[in-house]
């Protein structure tokens, strides 16, 4: 429970963790106050020893023969994730992908608020888009530091997307999600997450491929 | 080189293939022809040792001294992870995300041809998107045997993702690319891959957290 053990966590149980989240968020809308470690494993299609070996960074949510207390487990999962509290995060590129983002409802329902939206486009700034002005990229360090914003999400097309983390990097953003299908290269201090469509689409189809042959 | 051999590459390797095709096509844009594992690493972000260990499932492209042929390397990791021929691909939802996954040029210049779009909302049905008619979720079976299909796209919201699913294993759908963020369930010869922001955004939370601390 505490901040010091979960700087221990390995990155494979973050993943985990984030899936664990998910199913008892849902349990819990679904009513559901107590689980044992058999039937959530299974909602999170993982095995009960894996489940029960990652929830002992959380201390001892477990109650032997009965299970887990769905509130508790929840709010000791967000803490450690961080999501116990909102984050303010700016976008850069504002085409079709970044408009359904800054329209997609599960955001800000997360706790994500995204305060800010830029592109480099003239024909785009000073549009509106989900209540947002589009800014020019280049007044993105003064925004950023006018807002407590540490998350920046890049839904450039690919070839802009260094430019896009440049601005971030040096507007002081601390964590970068990047949408757009390219690398990028930032200071170690900056934390990038790739949401790679076609790493998803290459797994499906090798998947495909090689079970039908 | 051979299918055979790529049934037993691990699905981590996969993974940074996808990476490995990423680059390498940008360095083919950029007319690069040959490149030695030390800067290709570096551009995928991975040791050398362990992209030469990757590329060892493809025979031998590397020359001793000289480097990777840049398009024989594409080639045959295309090929290995099934994308040296073109997708066609169904969409449920059409949403925000979904119309923007509609407009996303990517798909098509990677060889993902999305070829329906889905949705159970009267209100959709008949609409036209990216040239493509919205068409009833019932009709999803009939419309992909007539189409030459195998991946479905889910970009529902999170509670009628499960419904979603349902109607593309009904349809005989391979492979299903889950947006929404709920977790679904589905035989055992249907593979799912999940994009979720959430997760990507909780590992940035974590890794922020546990940094500045």
């Amino acid at each position: 429970m505490s901040t010091t053990k979960s700087d221990h966590i390995p990155r494979a149980t973050i993943e985990r963790l984030s899936v664990y989240l998910q199913v008892l968020e849902n349990m819990q809308r679904e009513g559901i106050d107590v689980i044992s470690s058999g039937p959530l494993a299974e909602a999170c299609d993982v095995n009960a020893s894996q489940i029960r070996k990652d929830l002992t960074y959380f201390g001892e949510f477990g109650v032997r023969g009965v299970g887990y207390h769905v509130p508790a487990l929840i709010q000791s999962i967000a803490k450690s994730l961080g999501v116990d509290h909102e984050w303010n995060c700016v976008l850069i590129g504002v085409g079709n992908l970044g408009k359904a983002l800054l329209g997609h409802r599960e955001f800000a329902k997360r706790g994500f608020h995204i305060v800010g939206a830029f592109d480099c486009d003239p024909f785009k700034i000073g549009e509106e888009f989900s209540g947002l002005e589009v800014v020019c990229t280049r007044r993105l360090k003064e925004r950023v530091a006018d807002l407590d914003v540490r998350i920046g999400i890049i839904t450039t097309p690919p070839e802009r997307a260094q430019r896009a983390a440049n601005h971030l990097v040096e507007a002081g953003i601390r964590g970068i999600l990047n949408y757009a299908p390219a690398r990028i290269t930032v200071p170690e201090k900056v934390h990038v997450e790739y949401v790679d469509f076609f790493h998803h689409l290459y797994s499906l189809t090798f998947n495909i491929s090689t079970r039908s042959s």
